[in-house]
């Protein structure tokens, strides 16, 4: 029996989203459609969203699941589907908070992914610049405003993991791509050693990234075992000579790594999801 | 009373931090110190956590506020502050999907935010690296990979957007500059035309256009405000007259802007956050 799920907000629905995706991470072997709707904050556009959950129900004749971070009372209380589950975010957690806090809270679009605070809205947008300019060793000269410098061999895992440190954080993150020079004499350039404390050190399973490497250009030396072989090994015994720490991103997905190395340098999130 | 919030779990702890985000921004004018425990795998680092945890309560004295998504039951039996609220996603919502699924689940670490399907994981990654090729009408040629092509003037928040909708959704997007050219004769080039059901327009109130553009080249023509206001209207005289529906800019997150246009175009997640 197929069931929808349904992800349903006065705002964007990426709590809802996530939410919801955690919990069915929980039912391996389950399978859902699943369907986003957000921006419903109108009378009419929660209507419109109960006859399009009602309708798909009674198609699949299956109760839908229905994460709901709908905030406006108006909104909510009109917001009653006749089947399936409701599971509402603030009905269920905004009572024993204002209990705790002895504060009402305000039942107004929160706007939690809005813009908020502008300044620091424009220091993510900064970040991502940052990130951007900063990309593959492009520019060296802006390491003074780097929270941190990702270090790896080519397709190691380091440009899409500063691009999320950014856009999800607003941290400050370069990166720079271990040239055969480096990897054959063992010894990183003064302009990184001159930051010797930003630097955080990515690897990669030879295995892997041979794949990686082979789908992108599988001509010539750069996606052959013996150069992948070479140099992770060798960027390794670099990490290792300068006690740089460092991750393997072979199993670990961008939010796995952003979370690793924030935890493990301490460099403080500028934002957050 | 200052308050410290805590995120606690046993993954990267995004979940719970987008989770205690959204309830948080209900209590406007409080103010929270915020703090994210992740990866608390092992017992040892269980009772760490907890040891931090009433460590600061006492320092404060203020009971804390704890978000915790740790799912395995070993870990989360252990962990019982002994002081402030805690809100547990798992232990509130999963009997209820439970009963509703006629399932139980799994209780094993979930890994919301791990690689989970690789093929999936893959295209994440190659839609990044595509919004970085394709990014500011650097590459024209691969357009028929493109899901979607945000057009509009320089500094108009394209390539935050594309960098948001492959990183978050996997979604393919490129992005292309308007020129002065293409402003002043009123037309959109040939390849754009070619590709006519994928392009969404971004505009922007002209004096923020005016203050970006100046915080980026305070010089020249482009940052003056008879510029960006030719710039911007034009722009819409160009989406009104192709017909090409747009979205400002100007008060919206990335966020926002992503969930707005993959609601109006319809463009499918292939990854969800």
């Amino acid at each position: 029996m197929r069931r929808t799920v349904f992800f349903v907000s006065d705002q964007t629905g990426v709590t809802a989203e996530t939410l919801g995706h955690s919990l069915l991470t929980q039912f391996e072997g389950s399978d859902f459609d699943q369907v986003t709707l957000p921006f419903l904050d109108t009378v009419d556009k929660i209507d419109g969203a109960l006859a399009r959950i009602e309708q798909r129900a009674a198609e699949q004749g299956a109760g839908p699941i229905i994460f709901s971070t709908l905030v406006q009372d108006n909104l909510r209380d009109r917001f009653k589907p006749g089947t399936g589950l409701l599971i509402d975010l603030f009905d269920t957690f905004l009572p024993a908070l204002e209990a705790e806090l002895h504060v009402k809270s305000s039942h107004k679009a929160g706007r939690a992914h809005g813009v908020g605070d502008a300044y620091l809205y424009d220091q993510r947008i900064d970040a991502t610049n940052f990130a951007l300019s900063n990309d593959d060793g492009a520019r060296t000269r802006d390491y003074d405003r780097a929270d941190i410098i990702l270090v790896g061999v080519s397709r190691s895992g380091k440009t899409p993991t500063c691009l999320y440190l950014a856009l999800s954080y607003g941290v400050y993150a370069a990166n720079y791509p271990l040239s055969d020079d480096e990897l054959e004499s063992g010894k990183l350039p003064e302009i990184l050693l001159r930051h010797r404390d930003k630097i955080y050190g990515l690897t990669i399973e030879a295995k892997r990234l041979q794949q990686i490497r082979y789908e992108r250009r599988p001509t010539g030396r750069y996606a052959t075992m013996p150069q992948v072989s070479f140099e992770t090994r060798a960027a390794e015994a670099l990490f290792a000579r300068y006690k740089i720490e460092y991750v393997d991103t072979t199993k670990s997905s961008i939010e796995e790594l952003a979370s690793t190395i924030l935890a493990n340098t301490g460099v403080e999130r500028r934002i957050r999801p």
